[in-house]
C-alpha cells in the first residue's frame, strides 16, 4: 500500500494511495490513533472516489463520529484506467436506458463482472486498510447507491466483517437475488420520482432484503436529488449499528 | 379550560384538562414559561390521549425538545362519552376490515364525523392551549399514526397553524383527497406487512401530499410494530421545522 499524497483540513486527514493498481482513498480523523469503525464508500456511475457526494459524507462520518472512511475508483472511473468490459456495458446499459429499453441482456455480465474484479479488489483494500494503526480491525459499515449499490450488495453479501449498509437508488432487476443473502441491517434511499429506477423497482428490492431490521426513506426528485437531511440519518444509522 | 390533574415527573409537567366537555392532556417542561412550539398528538384507534405511544413521544418531545405537547381523546375513546355514530362506524371498519370487504361504503360518513366534529374540537382546543403563558402562539407540528393519521389529514388541512406533520399507518382510499391540500413537510411512517393499510394504499397517500418536502419511511412489521428509533428521526424532524 503506497500513499502518493497526504492532506489535513478542519481535523480530517487525507491519504490518497494504490493498493497494487488500484486507486483509493483514506479519511480518518487528524491524529488519530488505534482501532476504529470503517465505512467503505461505493461512487455512482461515471463518478469517482473523490465526487462531491462521497467526499461531503466521508468527512462528516470521520469529523462527526470518527470513523475512517475508504473509497476506490470503480473500473473505467477516476484513477482507475480504462477497463473495456466494465465501459461496453456501461455505455449498452445507457444506450437501453434512454431507449426505455430493458436491461436484462446485460445484468448477468455485469453481475458476473462485479463479482469477479471488483469486490475481489475491494476486499482487498479492506484488508489492507484494516491494517493500518489508525485504522484496526472495528466494525465495518458500507455507503452506496446507484452504481455503489449494485457493486455494494455482492460485496456485502460476500464480506462478513460489513456489519451495517447504507444503499440505494437501485432495482431488484439487478439485485435482487444477492440482496436475499444479505442480513445486517440496512437503510435504503429511494427517490420517489427517479427517472433511472422504476419505483417498482426500488420498491422491490427494498423487499428483497433479508434484513431483519431494514428501513426505506423515499423522498420526492429525480435519481440526483437525494436531500441533504438524509445525510444527518445515514450518520445516526451508523452511529447506532457501528459506534 | 379547566385543569383536573397536574403531576411533575423527570422534568416533565402533566397536566389533565376540560375544555367544555372535551378532555385533554397537556405537557410541557416542568417550570417553563414563555412561547414554545407545539406537538398536537392524535391517538390510534382503540387508544386513548395516554396510550403509551403517546406518552412516550411527548415526554420525549418535552424533555429533549423543550416543546409542548397536546393531546386529545377522540369520540367514544377515553374519557370521552360514547358517541353513537363514531362506535357503528367503528364496528362497521373492523368488521369489514376482517371480512376482507371494501371500506368506500363508510368513508364518505367517516370522513363527514371527523370534519364535522373532531377538527373543530380539536382547533377549540389549540387556540385554549396557545392561550397559556407556558405555550403560547409558537409554531405547530401534528403527530398521529392510524387513527391519528384519518383526524390528521383533515386537520392539517384546515389549520394554517400546523408547519409540519408525522403521519403514517394510513391509505389513499380513506384520505387522499384531502393529502392533495397539504403543502406542508411530512414526515410518513409506513408498516411494510401493515394487516390493516394495503402496501399500495399507503404508498398512495404518500404520493398524495402536495408537499415539497415529505419523507416516506418504511420498515418490516404490522401495524403496530412501528420500530423505536422511528422516535428519533420524529424529534429531530420537528427539531429542524419548529425548533
Amino acid at each position: 500500500m503506497r500513499f502518493t499524497s497526504e492532506t489535513s483540513s478542519d481535523g480530517v486527514f487525507e491519504q490518497l494511495f494504490l493498493l497494487g493498481d488500484i486507486p483509493g482513498v483514506l479519511w480518518t480523523p487528524r491524529g488519530a490513533d488505534g482501532t476504529r469503525p470503517l465505512i467503505v464508500m461505493g461512487h455512482g456511475g461515471g463518478q469517482n472516489k473523490k465526487a462531491p457526494g462521497i467526499v461531503d459524507r466521508a468527512r462528516r462520518f470521520v469529523a462527526e463520529c470518527g470513523f475512517a472512511v475508504v473509497a476506490v475508483d470503480a473500473p473505467s472511473h477516476g484513477d482507475q484506467p480504462e477497463h473495456e468490459e466494465f465501459t461496453r456495458i456501461a455505455t449498452e446499459y445507457e444506450a437501453r436506458l434512454d431507449a426505455g429499453e430493458g436491461l436484462a441482456p446485460l445484468i448477468a455480465g455485469f453481475q458476473a463482472l462485479v463479482v469477479r474484479q471488483i469486490v475481489p479488489e475491494w476486499q482487498t483494500v479492506l484488508n489492507a486498510v484494516q491494517k493500518l494503526s489508525h485504522v484496526g480491525i472495528g466494525p465495518v459499515g458500507y455507503w452506496g447507491v446507484s452504481l455503489g449499490c449494485v457493486i455494494g450488495v455482492p460485496l456485502i453479501a460476500a464480506e462478513s466483517r460489513v456489519r451495517a449498509a447504507v444503499l440505494g437508488l437501485g432495482g431488484a432487476e439487478v439485485s435482487a437475488e444477492t440482496a436475499a443473502r444479505i442480513t445486517v441491517p440496512v437503510e435504503f434511499l429511494v427517490q420517489w420520482d427517479d427517472e433511472r429506477v422504476p419505483r417498482t423497482q426500488s420498491l422491490a428490492l427494498f423487499d428483497a432484503f433479508a434484513s431483519k431490521e431494514k428501513t426505506l426513506h423515499a423522498n420526492p426528485g429525480k435519481h440526483g436529488e437525494v436531500p441533504a437531511f438524509e445525510i444527518d440519518s445515514t450518520l445516526r444509522f451508523f452511529a447506532r449499528h457501528l459506534g
